[in-house]
C-alpha cells in the first residue's frame, strides 16, 4: 500500500504492477492517460474513503496497490557500495535510510532478518517514494558477508575516522541496529571499521543519520 | 518532563533543576547521593505508575520533573556555527537535530516562533540527553539574522556545493521546514545559499540528515 499523491506519483512511474488505484475524481482527472493505461483497476473514491483504509490522517489524492516484487540477488555487487542493515528495527529509521540510499545513489540494502518488513506502510511512506529505485534485500548477512572478498565497512565508535579512511565507494557499508550496534556475530567480518568523528557531548548519532554522513564521505 | 533511565540521568548531572524525581526503588538505590541532594522530592514508585504518568510505553527506570530554564540570548554569537530552525514543526526532527548538534558541538539553536516545542516530550525523548548540553532559544529569524553581520549559510536545492564552498563554521546554518524549505521572508537573508550534491533519484533529504551532513561539511 502506497499512500498520498507523491509516493503513488512515484510508483505509477516505476516499473513497480500496480493492481488497485484508488484515487479522488480530481486525482483521477489530472493522471496522465500514460500512466492509468498501466494500473489493472482505477477504483474513484472521496478523502474520507482513502482516510478510512489508510494510515494517514489526511489524505486528498490516492492510494495505490502494488504487488511486491521479487528481490532474490544473493550476492554483494562489485564495483558498488552496497547498505547492509544489521537488525534496524524502526520502521521510520528504515524509510529514513531508504531515502538517504536513493539520494546518494546506492542501489542496494541487504537487510537481516530481524531488520523492519519494507512493506510496512509506515516504511513506504517515509521513503518519500525511494522504494521504487533502491532493492531490498532479506537475507542471514553472515552468510552474505562471508561469500563477498570485497571491503566490509563497518560503522563503530572504535573505528577509524572517516577523515583519514580512503573511503572507496565499492563492498558493504554494514550499519548496526539502534541499540546495540554490530551484532557480536557480524562484528569480526568487519575488514573496515569506521567511525564520524565528534566534537560534543552526544554519545551517538541515529541510524539515519550516521548512514547519510558516512554515504556522504564515501562519494564526496 | 524527561522520561528513561538515559535521559533523567543526563539532567542529573546537567545544570537544570529537578523538582521532582519520580523513580522506581532499584534505580533510586543505584543512584549516585551526589545525584540525588540535587533534587527538591524523591518519589518511590512502581514501573506501572512511571509508565501511567509518562508517555513511554514501558519504562522500569524513572521520570524527572524539571524546571525549564529561561533562555534569553538574542545574538547570534560570533567565533563559532550557530543552527537557525525556520518552522521545524516535527518533535521528533527537533530533537534529533539538537542530538546532532550536540555531536558536533554547536552550542545554540534558533528557532522561529513555528517550530515545534523544544519542551514537547517527544522532543527531549529523542534528543538521547542532549537537550542538557544544547540551548534552543525562540525567536523571530526575521530580526535575528538582519541583525547580525556573520555569514548566513541557508540549505538550498539553487545552494553551491558544499564541496565548492569554503564552509567556516563561523555565523548561522538556517535549514528550512520540512515542507516549504526556507521560507520566502528568510530567503534575502542568506548570504551564503549551500546544497548537499547527490547521485540518485530521491528529491531531497529529511531536515535532520540534511542538517547533520551540513554540519559534517563545516567541521570536517
Amino acid at each position: 500500500m502506497v499512500e498520498g499523491a507523491k509516493g503513488v506519483l512515484e510508483v505509477l512511474q516505476s516499473d513497480f504492477a500496480v493492481d488497485y488505484l484508488l484515487g479522488t475524481s480530481d486525482f483521477l482527472k489530472e493522471l496522465e492517460t500514460g500512466l492509468k493505461s498501466s494500473v489493472n483497476e482505477l477504483i474513484e473514491c472521496k478523502p474520507v474513503d482513502l482516510e478510512s483504509v489508510g494510515t494517514f490522517k489526511s489524505n486528498n489524492a490516492a492510494i495505490a496497490i502494488v504487488q511486491m516484487p521479487e528481490v532474490n540477488s544473493v550476492n554483494i555487487p562489485k564495483g558498488e557500495l552496497s547498505l547492509a542493515l544489521d537488525d534496524v528495527k524502526d520502521p521510520g529509521n528504515l524509510g529514513t535510510i531508504i531515502r538517504i540510499a536513493d539520494w546518494y545513489g546506492v542501489k542496494n540494502i541487504f537487510c537481516s532478518l530481524e531488520t523492519a518488513d519494507v512493506f510496512n506502510p509506515k516504511v513506504i511512506n517515509s521513503t518519500m517514494g525511494s522504494f521504487t529505485r533502491v532493492k531490498v534485500h532479506y537475507t542471514d548477512l553472515y552468510d552474505l558477508i562471508k561469500a563477498s572478498d570485497l571491503p566490509i565497512y563497518g560503522a563503530l565508535l572504535s573505528g577509524k575516522s572517516v577523515r583519514d579512511e580512503n573511503l572507496i565507494p565499492e563492498g558493504v557499508l554494514l550499519m548496526g541496529s539502534e541499540s546495540q550496534g554490530i551484532s557480536d556475530r557480524l562484528l569480526p567480518l568487519v575488514t573496515k571499521p569506521v567511525f564520524i568523528p565528534g566534537r560534543g557531548g552526544a554519545e551517538s548519532l541515529n541510524v539515519g543519520v550516521a548512514t547519510a554522513v558516512m554515504l556522504d564521505n564515501f562519494f564526496r
